[in-house]
């Protein structure tokens, strides 16, 4: 019933043919990569992913996790699972090959991670939590401390968490006072934090906690904060000053531990955590976001993930459930009566095209920034500054996407879908945390507006909308009513972002706060249009496969079908948003609450 | 924390100057109502809302209901909110005067079930099925069975249930089996139905089901249905042969019991549940659907009710919650770094302005099909046709409009939002039941389309748009940028609508299948646009108190902000969904799943 295979077909599709593997940097023991060894890979993740931790997602989401004097028990099955996705190599897929890491490229272990998310959100954040730890190790930590740590973070011996919210410091980390003291071995950790994913657990041994704290006499504000690893357990084998007190009751990812945790004082006499400084003193908030921006790539590719599990839940049932006889003239004409499975009936169908066609423009949303991600890890300036535009973009449309994804598979199953039993609902419930964390979709808006249009006054902006013009040309070119009118909503979207654009720089020249207001309509504009763009390049992509007589038609055509869906249904939604920019800021900044 | 004050102020606007108490027929005993008799009416149903229904909500939430034997227990509290609630004599509001009624206009009415639902939506139901159950007796059932039943289950003495659902006759009652079977004194009832609401509870000694079966012999799909009264306890005081075997448990409306009932064969020897036929035999479905009407614009309600409690939430935390400090001009050129609370950042005030502005046009659009319900009990043809039109819209908008609230009020929280202990999540788990029941969303866009477009040519709609064309002529000569924005958007969304009316038609004619493929995007967009007229006179009513000097300016203007804020940022995606009709359906058609 809550069944998941993870769509190989449709990500091998988006990594050779829409996004390119031929671009990816060649693999210094695998070579080059192509589709054939890339499903090598993949098939075997997909054994693991199905069989395996989606088969636990339902029972983990009903059972939840369990703490007892400071211990979590994590739900039935788990910590087995855990233990055979590490036997699989799977944890070092994507890590640098110095510490043991497999160095596979970002675009394939995104289709690999993309898998464990769809199974299985809640085991899949442990993971995704351990790699924004080593990553932030890898890059700015010690040679003495890498080499302590990161051989068993990638293997998964051990697991990485990250340590940021404070009660009174949720989005705005300047306010973060978990204190560091020094001592004659380094420091001591004094705090509180909350809303720690697998800040406690019984997969592994070893727990290494990377903390936000502030050393005594920093600075106030975000230029006084400072990144620790803090381990549950020395090197002595003795236990640190680290202890979870409490997990969160929780609207979704019930099987995913949400822990606060308390940074010394926890055992009386001992004086505080234990603390390794990363890096230098008072840069902790530079080496976060280093992690954070990754993870809010991984962030964008639950959303797909579980959207794309949402679809299968409901389409499953559509094909199964019978209601109703048909309406086509066809059927009329034949008075034929007999009822039919609801996947025949055109709202229905409507509702599993919106749900398919948005995943598939999410996962190529996201897959793209991965390529991007390779590139920039290769040298390339372009794709640094284009994946750092794709960041927010990713983060917030694949997981508003899911959200409404998944309602709209509740919708699907009608009144069972309210029914736990189900399973529906949880998809509805476990993706609305996605909008949340790693930075609201708010702050990823801000951060758009901000950081990646207004700081370099739009030039990389400039640079990525010439990919539209690309695409839009190819378009124009092609034959067909299906790209005429993908060709014809792009372009309206395209144009109404441009525009957008402009009128940001006005109003930021203005006052700040009118860029505020419209930030998220904005971002909703521009990130709907590359979703839609990299539908254009999807159906572009499979007509001409189409066209040489290559690949499967009738996937294929499919490919061509969302991808015209998207342009008639949710482009002009994208250009609606982007709009309003142009009028809404100032009756936002009037309003007063 | 889960705090509800009903909004008087903002009710007593919509139903004085927006929708126009001034036409609402005269009350025999009351005469003519206004302002002020009205807010007499609704001081007190407030304050039982707020004081009782509401601070039992949460509580509700976590408790549940229980099953023992066929024996319900609510959760704690309900049954003495519900003494209190009928001791107050709301039960009997707006049942005629004949079985000890009260009579009040369904706008009044409206406005005071507004309260109960958001207050508590699980305890609304309760009466909101039963009133469903009255007013089929009253409509349909011979005096005798009018005069048993109907004085009991207007005091609230007895609660009705409507018992339509089996667990193959979903959207399709066609496919009901429930068997009626002829015996000497009657009817004797066979068969199983599902959710169905408040089927057993604890609050009163009886309950009076309202069941949908086939008599033996009756023709096969729509035209065998019968509906009877099948009482828990017959007049004799003996217990019928009904008895509920399950409960459900729902991602939401947890104190609501979602019960399966089983007739007949329960007891053994007892040959079936007895049953009274309501009205001529076959005609059970035209029955159901006379009350069903009235429970969709009900439904409506509740969205408008669960979105405003969501709003009040959110509004509340974000006034409390300090976070970042301001951006705006005023604030940096006086360096000032003060954090502030989160209510004075643009994008919460964005994300606010969205919730207040969506309630309200749900709101005034509600009571504006309320105050036709009472027209058309005067005999007001027109307004009949007006409010059949208008009920799938009410129905469908106002409810997915609720769970989108809901969500963005999760979204205001931050990750609090996520924690259950926090209450915001329960309105986005109990809303989200709006958008399936008494009718899913998509078969509200079938009954728009079908039977109320093109089955009378679009005459009744011919007679609404003129409404927008009188609208949009006072906004153009009304004064000031605001009215003219709200002028520049209706109107692009009126001219929307009319081309997808037009091309409707055509695609009906070629095949009814195309035009059901656009159903949803059609409501969407007719109904947007709605909703937005409804905004757009709430903006022209308070615009003209002000230039008369009348009324709360603060307030009035916040009415102007919020109807230029719907017309800015809600209007353009529903003129974006009424142009999708236009090209999608053929592309919807296509597909196969």
């Amino acid at each position: 019933m809550t069944n998941y295979t993870p769509p190989v077909q449709d990500m091998l599709f988006v990594l050779d043919n829409v996004v390119g593997l031929a671009s990816v940097p060649e693999h210094p023991d695998l070579g080059k990569l192509d589709a054939d060894s890339v499903a090598s890979i993949l098939e075997p993740a997909a054994d693991l992913a199905s069989n395996v931790l989606a088969s636990i997602n339902h029972s983990g989401d009903k059972d939840g996790t369990k703490l007892k004097e400071g211990v979590v028990t994590t739900a039935g099955g788990f910590k087995d699972a855990y233990r055979q996705y590490c036997e699989g190599g799977w944890n070092a897929v994507v890590f640098d090959q110095t510490h043991g890491g497999q160095g596979l490229p970002w675009l394939v272990a995104f289709a690999v991670q993309e898998m464990w998310q769809g199974a299985n959100m809640s085991f899949g954040l442990c993971p995704l939590l351990n790699q924004g730890a080593v990553e932030a190790i890898e890059a700015h930590a010690s040679e003495d401390l890498k080499h302590t740590y990161l051989p068993k973070m990638i293997s998964g011996e051990w697991t990485g968490t990250m340590n940021l919210t404070e009660p009174q410091a949720g989005s705005d980390l300047a306010a973060v006072t978990t204190k560091a003291k020094r001592d004659s071995n380094g420091f001591r950790i004094f705090g509180q934090k909350i809303f720690i994913t697998y800040g406690e657990h019984d997969f592994t041994d070893n727990i290494i906690h990377l903390v936000l704290a502030r050393i005594e006499g920093a600075p106030e504000g975000v230029k006084g904060i400072s990144l620790f690893i803090v381990p549950k357990f020395l090197q002595d084998g003795s236990r640190n000053d680290v202890l979870c007190t409490g997990i969160e009751h929780k609207l979704g990812i019930h099987a995913s531990p949400t822990c606060t945790m308390q940074f010394g004082d926890v055992t009386g006499d001992r004086g505080g955590a234990v603390g390794y400084l990363v890096g230098a003193e008072n840069e902790g908030l530079k080496y976060m976001f280093t992690m954070m921006n990754n993870a809010r790539l991984s962030v964008g590719l639950q959303g797909v993930a579980i959207a794309e599990r949402s679809y299968q839940h409901a389409l499953a049932y559509a094909r199964d459930r019978v209601q109703g006889a048909s309406l086509s003239k066809k059927d009329a004409a034949k008075k034929d009566t007999a009822r039919v499975t609801i996947s025949h009936h055109a709202d229905v169908k409507r509702m599993l095209l919106s749900m398919a066609s948005q995943v598939e423009a999410g996962r190529a949303l996201a897959y793209e920034a991965a390529l991007c991600l390779d590139l920039a890890k290769a040298g390339d300036v372009a794709a640094r500054a284009k994946v750092d535009l794709l960041t927010p973009l990713v983060k917030s449309w694949c997981t508003d996407m899911s959200v409404e994804v998944a309602s709209t598979g509740v919708q699907i199953h009608g009144g069972m879908g309210f029914i736990e039993e189900t399973g529906a609902a949880q998809y509805y419930r476990d993706a609305r945390i996605l909008p949340i964390y790693e930075g609201t979709n708010g702050i990823q808006s801000a951060d758009l507006v901000f950081r990646k249009i207004l700081r370099d006054k739009g030039e990389a902006l400039k640079v990525y909308l010439k990919e539209f013009e690309a695409v839009l040309g190819d378009l124009k070119s092609a034959k067909g009513d299906d790209l005429e009118t993908i060709h014809a909503q792009l372009k309206m979207c395209y144009e109404a972002v441009g525009k957008a654009s402009q009128h940001l720089g006005v109003l930021a020249a203005e006052d700040m706060e009118y860029a505020a207001a419209v930030s998220v309509p904005y971002l909703r504009g521009l990130a709907g249009g590359a979703a839609g763009l990299m539908m254009a390049r999807s159906a572009l992509a499979a007509q001409e496969l189409l066209s040489s007589a290559e690949g499967d038609p009738v996937f294929l055509n499919k490919k061509i079908l969302h991808a015209r869906f998207f342009a008639e249904s949710h482009l002009p939604i994208a250009t609606a948003a982007a709009q309003s920019v142009l009028t809404s800021a100032r009756t936002i900044v009037a309003a007063e609450f």
